[in-house]
Order: structure tokens, then C-alpha cells, then sequence
């Protein structure tokens, strides 16, 4: 079930090209969520602040990622998280009502979605069970390997914000890995 | 998009019908995983024991849920959880060649899973921020919300392994909630 160009240059031309500066919020809790975005170059991130403004940071969307407030979209309620920008951004945005329109038009493209979606529901639980199992090495690791790149882009305190531990025990985890 | 009545009845046909009793394993880690399976009644839990032989549960499975080691599944590995019985259960198999046919032949089938697939995620995600905010109680009210039955179906062990909580965690929980 392969998508012809024709059908690609159709599904393309639903998208709509925007650029955002680093730090730039995309999406706002209490914003109304209608699209979902792909990067194209530059890093988003997804997090939620909870009451003491601590901050939990649920992803970093690299190149061919895509990041929303999925709960917001899929359940038309209100934003709880935010996504913005970690470094200067260019994305790609397709607006609900564009997706379910192409899924309706074009059966590849919900069977890509049907697949992407796979992807990020085994990567939430993949890292649910480093967090119920308090493993922040595992999560470390499973960072490093998803995207070694994030370290040299990202500053510190994001990357122990994502691996919910301190700056001091992520000081810890990559001198350790370093000694190894 | 909705399903005939001769759709559905040809879906219908490619699950197996099988009954597992209290106890009994559906999956086990290292087996090669090639189903899900839709609960028709009973309960089923997935769950993850670490080298310390702690188990943390991802998930209670009620009728109408779908359960299985999507990892394994999805990727075709060998499985890393268990899927077992909480009580005797009735249980609708379906392969992944089932599945992926289903999927080719029924658009309506595909979009289906799609928006499965989509709640899966989200709850997985909901609780993957309610254990990086540590906050048990949430946790146990949104249990209580999803699915109040289980309180009286599921030893409180079990529940306290969901929770991710001690048993004396779990009896301040619900002693607390009576007491408002």
C-alpha cells in the first residue's frame, strides 16, 4: 500500500510551512488544539508544569517528528502542556480537520498514521515502565540512542527535566558513562 | 465511515474465541508474540517484573480492552511483559496477519485501530505524567474514574502495583477518600 506522487504532492499540499524562534510557544495550555506539527529542522519540546512550576518534559521532537498536545487534539478539550521551541524551528502543520480528510481520501495515508501512532504509544510506554521502574539510567540510555544529537543541542537542565532526575544525578549518569 | 452488518460479520470471523481460567498466562516473556486479544469478560493484566522480581503493571484489562505486548507485537521482538488472567476471562484473539489483511481489505477496520490506538497512547502518556509528577493520588482517582469495578474485582496488591504505591500507601488512599 504505497503512496503514488501524485497522491504525496496531494497529502503535501494540505501542509502549511511555518517557521518559529527559539523559545517561541507553539501551543499554550488553555490554548484550542487543531493541528499537529512535523519538524523539518530544529527541536520542539512538549512538557507540562505542574502546580510548583516544576517542569516534565514528555518530548523533544527532532527532524521527522511530530509533536501536539495529542490528549487535546484526540479529545477536543483544552491545552495542558505546552509545546515550544528549543532551538529556532521549521515545521510542518496539518489541521485536524486536514487529517481527517486525507484518512478519509486516501487509505495509505491513515495506514501511516495508524503506524505512527504505534510508535509513539510504544515510546510512552517504554518510558512509563523506566519511570514506574525508576530507572533513570535506562532512560539515559534509551535517550542516547533515540537521539545522541539532543545532547549537543539541548541544554543540561532539559535533558534531567526529560530524564526526570536532577542536574546532579545527570552529571552522575554521563560521567559514568564516560568512565565505562 | 461505518461498517455493514456484512462487514462486521466478516471481521468477526477472523477472531477465535477462547477462555483461559484465573491465573493463566497468555503471554510470557521470550515468547514470540503474534496476536491481541479483545476482552469479552473477566479481567487481564499486563505487567513487567524487573531483575528484583517487582512488578509493575501497566494495565488491567477489562471487557471491551484490548491487551497484548504491542512492543513484541509492533516490532517483532520476543515479549518483555506478561499478559495473565486476574480472573477466568473470555477472550476474542487476532492474529497480525488477521489484523494487517483486515486492514487492506476494510478502510473503516483500518480507521478503527487508528482511533484505538490514538486512546492507548493517551492514557499511557497520563500515566507516564502522573509518575514523573509522582503524584499517587491522581493516579488512583483516575483508576477510580476508568474503572470503579476493579476495586472489587482486583486484589489490593495489584492495585497498589498499578498505582505504582505500597500496600500502606494504597489504605491511606482509600481511607482518605472515604474521609472527603
Amino acid at each position: 500500500m504505497r503512496l503514488t506522487d501524485d497522491q504525496f504532492a496531494y497529502i503535501f499540499s494540505h501542509f502549511k510551512a511555518l517557521s518559529f524562534k527559539k523559545g517561541q510557544a507553539i501551543i499554550s495550555p488553555g490554548d484550542e488544539v487543531d493541528a499537529e506539527y512535523f519538524v523539518l529542522s530544529g527541536c520542539l519540546k512538549t512538557f507540562y508544569m505542574n502546580d510548583e512550576l516544576k517542569m516534565f518534559i514528555l518530548q523533544f521532537a527532532m527532524p521527522n517528528w511530530w509533536a501536539s498536545d495529542y490528549n487535546a487534539l484526540i479529545y477536543q478539550v483544552k491545552a495542558t502542556i505546552t509545546v515550544d521551541c528549543v532551538t529556532d524551528a521549521q515545521v510542518l502543520c496539518l489541521s485536524s480537520n486536514d487529517r481527517e480528510k486525507l484518512c478519509t481520501e486516501l487509505h495509505p495515508f491513515e495506514r501511516f498514521l495508524r503506524l505512527r501512532t504505534n510508535k509513539g504509544y510504544m515510546a510512552a510506554q517504554k518510558r512509563l515502565l523506566s519511570f514506574m521502574n525508576n530507572d533513570a539510567n535506562g532512560r539515559y540510555e534509551e535517550l542516547l540512542k533515540l537521539s545522541p544529537e539532543l545532547y549537543n543541542l539541548v541544554p543540561k537542565q532539559l535533558i534531567a527535566a526529560y530524564l526526570g532526575v536532577s542536574r546532579e544525578t545527570l552529571s552522575r549518569l554521563t560521567y559514568k558513562r564516560k568512565g565505562s
